[in-house]
């Protein structure tokens, strides 16, 4: 299997949820679907609607619900996500310019609000009270994960529970939802249903390490950034976590103010990437990931073969590939 | 009747709403909680819970969902007053500091993110699909009047319409959803209903235009604000409108640049006072004024005598009253 079969296999499905995204920029504001067509031209892959697509299918769901719910599912991501651009000070995204250096940091939030509140409107439409709250308590989860991550910025001391807890709320808790809202729209039992939830997770946790490894450790020719980021934003992550419990007294000391001074050079990055390099913190970073993955795959044990169950054990690697 | 008489009459279902706002706080993210206390703590007289409370004993409606639902109102009301402090870059709101300051304006902006999110979480509770879409479209017109507010600052030739639509979304459209979820809590007719929800839009415009008034007008000893804050901002508002309908075309060009222009002097604002006192503007913008609540008081006739619409009439005028 490989990844255009995936989009093959749902390709009318995500037809739909392209449609469904363009169709709701209908605010008499200009500017609003303007900022809205810029930040959802810059296409993504749709990670979070695939896996929705995919679990409702492999639950037995066939029908327009999964457009209308991944609509409201990206329209929750893009307001995250241009929110934290805002706040990051973020110039780029998807090697575009970013909305808010585009334009400007407060049209920006308003229309993360804007996108917001068309998310809630769709899914009172939809009118399932249980999808309902699954994405209401995912989306209060998502702001209160960055508010945590905030402040935690330049602890170099956090601890790996607090980085997880992180991790969860700003990618996995999402994906989770997508699979769970599947499973409900195919009707699954309540066991089912919570593995496909269980399932999400450990696919969302690992691909948010996986990110955090390339980071640092990942090919900028692949990635297309600069490595560094996190430890730029002071941002302490799985790799300088790991790296942080092989130190001894002395290395800690000399690397842990790198986190809480403001000044950046390409020296400090140097050193730290030297350190890990030493420590083989690659490979141990990215056994963490492959115990998620692991996790996550042996969940689908409980369902049936076919393809959709293909696809997602595909996608469960894929998404956690090395040479991105 | 005086105001205190309206507050005793609903005492206990405002406390209710009070104990409701703090209730929710419930974030395992501590700063999440501190935020949102500062904000709540901060008081405001709940001026969209009394008229929600009142519309909803109208109506006949006796019970605990007025509190769940102010508290809603309250959560998204106060969401998008902290995001416009960000916009704003206010450091005053209500005579405290604002969260912004205080918290900075990251965290502040995913504080109301919570805000939000905690919103849409007690409204899926609460389980009723009309006020749900109500609320939904509230925000939704909020986040979209706030946009166009934006693009639109620094234009001396703003439409008297568009002006309306602005006051409208930022204000009124949300009184306006109080006054309809109290006649949908009491189960009222939809021609009854569409009255209370035609009141509290005409209420609404009606304080907005009385806020803007007081921003050039008003004493200084009474609201605690400096004047001129919306000519600062580049901000047209009903006085300015008025002003620029008096002007020749010689007065016109020696004024229309202070808006375009970024340097605010208070010989700048003098100047405008001067010319709204030759020409009689607060008396002329209270006219408008007057005639919404003139409307907003006459529509309320269709209604049969007691305190709840007593009160409802008191607070009408109440809200625009000029010795603020």
């Amino acid at each position: 299997m490989n990844i255009n079969e995936v989009y093959s296999l749902i390709e009318s499905e995500i037809n739909e949820v392209n449609s469904e995204l363009q169709r709701n920029l209908d605010s008499d504001v200009e500017m609003v679907n303007e900022v809205a067509s810029y930040v959802f031209q810059s296409g993504g892959k749709r990670l979070r609607p695939v896996f929705l697509v995919l679990s409702s299918k492999l639950a037995g769901y066939s029908g327009i619900r999964t457009a209308v719910l991944s609509g409201v599912v990206e329209y929750i991501h893009t307001a995250t996500l241009i929110h934290d651009d805002v706040i990051d000070g973020a110039n780029y995204r998807r090697g575009k310019e970013s909305a808010n250096r585009v334009f400007g940091n407060d049209i920006t939030v308003l229309c993360g609000d804007f996108l917001y509140s068309r998310a809630f409107i769709n899914l009172v439409k939809d009118g399932d009270p249980n999808i309902q709250m699954i994405l209401a308590n995912a989306a209060k989860t998502m702001s209160e994960g960055e508010v945590f991550q905030l402040i935690k910025t330049a602890d170099f001391f956090l601890k790996y529970e607090d980085y997880e807890k992180i991790i969860y709320s700003k990618t996995a808790v999402l994906f989770s939802a997508c699979c769970e809202i599947g499973a409900i729209l195919g009707n699954m039992d309540i066991e089912k249903r919570n593995i496909l939830k269980e399932f999400g997770k450990m696919v969302g946790l690992a691909f948010q390490m996986s990110d955090d490894i390339l980071d640092y450790l990942g090919n900028p020719e692949n990635t297309g950034k600069k490595p560094g980021t996190d430890l730029r934003e002071g941002k302490m992550t799985l790799p300088m976590i790991i790296l942080r419990s092989e130190l001894n007294r002395e290395e800690i000391k000399s690397i842990r103010d790198f986190f809480t001074s403001e000044d950046f050079t390409e020296e400090k990055l140097s050193y730290i990437l030297s350190l890990m390099e030493q420590y083989d913190i690659k490979r141990k970073s990215e056994k963490f990931v492959d115990d998620y993955i692991f996790k996550a795959k042996d969940l689908l044990s409980e369902f049936e073969d076919n393809e959709f169950k293909e696809s997602l054990l595909f996608l469960a690697d894929y998404m956690v590939q090395r040479d991105r």
